[in-house]
C-alpha cells in the first residue's frame, strides 16, 4: 500500500470535537484553545526492546502495539493530573512487515482515541531498515494542580495504586492508564508529587526523592505484590518481591500525601483501583546525600539498589 | 554514557519564557497557553532514508542531523502561517553509535531552539538494533488566519518561494524555514492555500489541487530552477527542470493567491526570499477529474507525472 492511500484512508475521518477544527491531512492540525495549562510530552516503543518482534512466538498483535504507543503516553498525562486531548504518531515501519500491520498499528491507535477521547489529529509514516518504533506526542488539558516529581517534603507519606510486578506478562502491553485517580489527585489537591511507574518502583520512587531533595523509605511488607510477580517468580526463581520492585510498566501511579490528609484519602478513595501505602518521605540523615530510596526489611534500614530498567545507550 | 545522566543534562537546562512552567524532566512539561489557535504535528528522519548512514562519506554531522530534525518541523509551522512555539524529541539510537552522537543530535535541537525560539520541553531515548530515527512533534501559536492546503479557488495564481531543485547536495539538510514569510501570509490574509515543499513541487502543487478540489497548471518556464539543479543535472544527465519539480525537500512555501492580490504580493513583498509566480488554478475542464496538476510546455499543456518522492511501505 502507498503511503498516501493509507494516509487518505486516516484523513478521512471525521468527527472531531469543535476544539479540533483541522484533524489530520494538513502540514499540522490546529487546535483551538481555552486558556489554561496544558501538557506535552513524547514516548516511543521500539520493537526488540519495548515488545517482542514480529517473528517471536510472543510477538504482540500491531493492534496491541498501536494501544500501548498512546496508552504509555496517557499514563504520563495520568500522572500529571491532566485530561487526555490529542495526540499525533509517528511509525517508522520495518520493511517487510504486511501491509496490514501498519493498518493494525492505526486500528490499535483509533481504538484508544476512542476509549479514552485522545484525538490523533496527525501523524508520519516512514520506512525502515531496521525494528518497527512507533513515537506518540501527546497534548493533554490540566485545569486542575499539575502533579510533578517535585512536591514531595520531609513527613509525607508515599503510595500506590494497583499491584506491582511481572508486567512482561501481559500487563506491560494493555493496561488501563490511571487517568481518573489522576485527575482526583490533582482536583482534590491530595498528593504533592506524583510520577508513573514505567522504570520500576526503585527508579521511579528515586526520581521523586531527587527531584524532591528528600530521602523515601519504603516499607517492604507493605508493597502490593502482583499475582504475575509471583506468577514469573515461579519461573525464573527470583522472589515476587524483587519483580514487585524491579520489574517496571506497571503504569500505576506513585504519589505522595501529606501527613495529615493519609487518613483521608484511604477514607475517601472513590476507586476500585487499590491504593496502598507503602513508605514515607524524610530529611537525609547527617551524612547522607538527598535523593535516595532505602527499604525496611527484616534486617532494618538498607539503600534500595537502583535496578530498574534503564537503556544502556 | 547513560540515559538518566544525559537527561539530566538536558533538564538542568533553565531559562524558559512563562509560558512554559514546567520544560524537561518530569513526566510531561506544562505549557500555559492563552486563547486561542495552535498548530500541532509531528516528523520524523531516519538514517538511511532522510540522511546517509553515519559510515557513509557523506554522514551529516549529528548536529545537523538534529537540526534537520526540527527545521522540517519549523517548515510545516512557516507552511499553516504559525509562530514556533514549543518542540519534544524522541531519539532512537543505533547500537553501537559513539557517546557523543546523541549529543550531537540534542545540540543540534538546542541550536534550532536558540535560532527560532523554538524551545524543547521534552524527549525521550531509546536505544535500537536498527537506524537512527530522530522524530519531533512541535507546537505552535496560530495569531492570525491558518494557511490550509484546500483554500485554492479557480481564478488563484500559484506562487512559490526560493529556488528548487538538487537539494541533496546541501539544502536538504540546512535550511531556512520560511517562518516570517509564512506569517506574512497568514496575518496580510493574502495567501489562500499553502504547503511546504517537501515531496516535491508536482507531489506537493497536487496536495493542494486534491485538497482544494481544483486542477493547477505550471508554466514550465516560470519555475524558479536553483543552482544546485543544474549542478546535479551535470552529474546525473537530468535535466535542471526535473530536479526542480521533482526532487522534494526544498522546504519552500507554495501557495496561492487571488487574481486581485496577485500585482499588491508582488509589490510588497517585503523578504530578499525570491517569489515567483508560477501558475493558476482552475476548474476541471470536461472529462477531467479534480486534483490534477499539469505543465504548460513549448508542447502545450500536459499533466505533471506525480514523480516526487514517496516512501513506498
Amino acid at each position: 500500500m502507498k503511503e498516501r492511500d493509507f494516509i487518505r484512508k486516516i484523513c478521512s475521518r471525521i468527527g472531531f470535537p469543535p476544539s479540533i477544527p483541522v484533524g489530520p491531512g494538513d502540514d499540522l492540525a490546529v487546535l483551538d484553545i481555552p486558556a489554561g495549562k496544558m501538557v506535552f510530552g513524547i514516548d516511543s516503543i521500539t520493537e526488540g526492546i519495548d515488545f517482542y518482534p514480529n517473528e517471536s512466538p510472543d510477538a504482540p498483535s500491531p493492534i496491541s502495539v498501536g494501544r500501548k504507543a498512546a496508552l504509555v503516553n496517557l499514563s504520563d498525562i495520568a500522572a500529571m493530573g491532566a485530561e487526555p486531548f490529542c495526540m499525533v504518531a509517528s511509525a517508522t515501519i520495518r520493511k517487510g512487515l504486511p501491509d496490514d500491520y501498519l493498518q493494525g498499528i492505526y486500528a490499535g491507535l483509533l481504538s484508544v482515541e476512542k476509549q479514552y477521547g485522545l484525538y490523533l489529529v496527525g501523524g508520519d509514516i516512514t520506512a525502515s531498515t531496521g525494528p518497527t518504533t512507533l513515537t506518540v506526542a501527546v497534548l493533554g488539558s490540566s485545569p486542575y494542580k499539575q502533579l510533578l516529581r517535585s512536591g514531595a517534603l520531609p513527613g509525607d507519606y508515599l503510595f500506590v495504586t494497583g499491584v506491582l510486578g511481572g508486567s512482561i506478562l501481559g500487563k506491560h502491553l494493555e493496561f488501563a492508564p490511571r487517568i481518573a485517580e489522576g485527575l482526583y489527585l490533582a482536583k482534590t489537591g491530595l498528593a504533592e508529587s506524583c510520577i508513573d511507574i514505567s522504570d520500576g518502583l526503585s527508579t521511579d520512587a528515586r526520581h521523586i526523592a531527587e527531584m524532591s531533595n528528600v530521602n523515601i523509605d519504603i516499607t517492604e511488607t507493605a508493597i502490593p505484590v502482583s499475582g504475575d510477580a509471583f506468577a514469573l517468580s515461579g519461573k525464573d526463581g527470583k522472589s515476587a518481591l524483587y519483580h514487585a520492585i524491579n520489574d517496571g510498566e506497571d503504569f500505576e501511579l506513585l504519589f505522595t500525601v501529606r501527613r495529615d490528609n493519609a487518613s483521608r484519602i484511604i477514607k475517601e478513595w472513590p476507586f476500585e483501583t487499590p491504593l496502598t501505602m507503602i513508605g514515607s518521605v524524610r530529611e537525609p540523615d547527617a551524612g547522607e546525600q538527598p535523593g535516595g530510596v532505602f527499604i525496611i526489611g527484616p534486617e532494618g534500614r538498607e539503600p534500595l539498589p537502583d535496578k530498574g530498567y534503564e537503556h544502556e545507550i
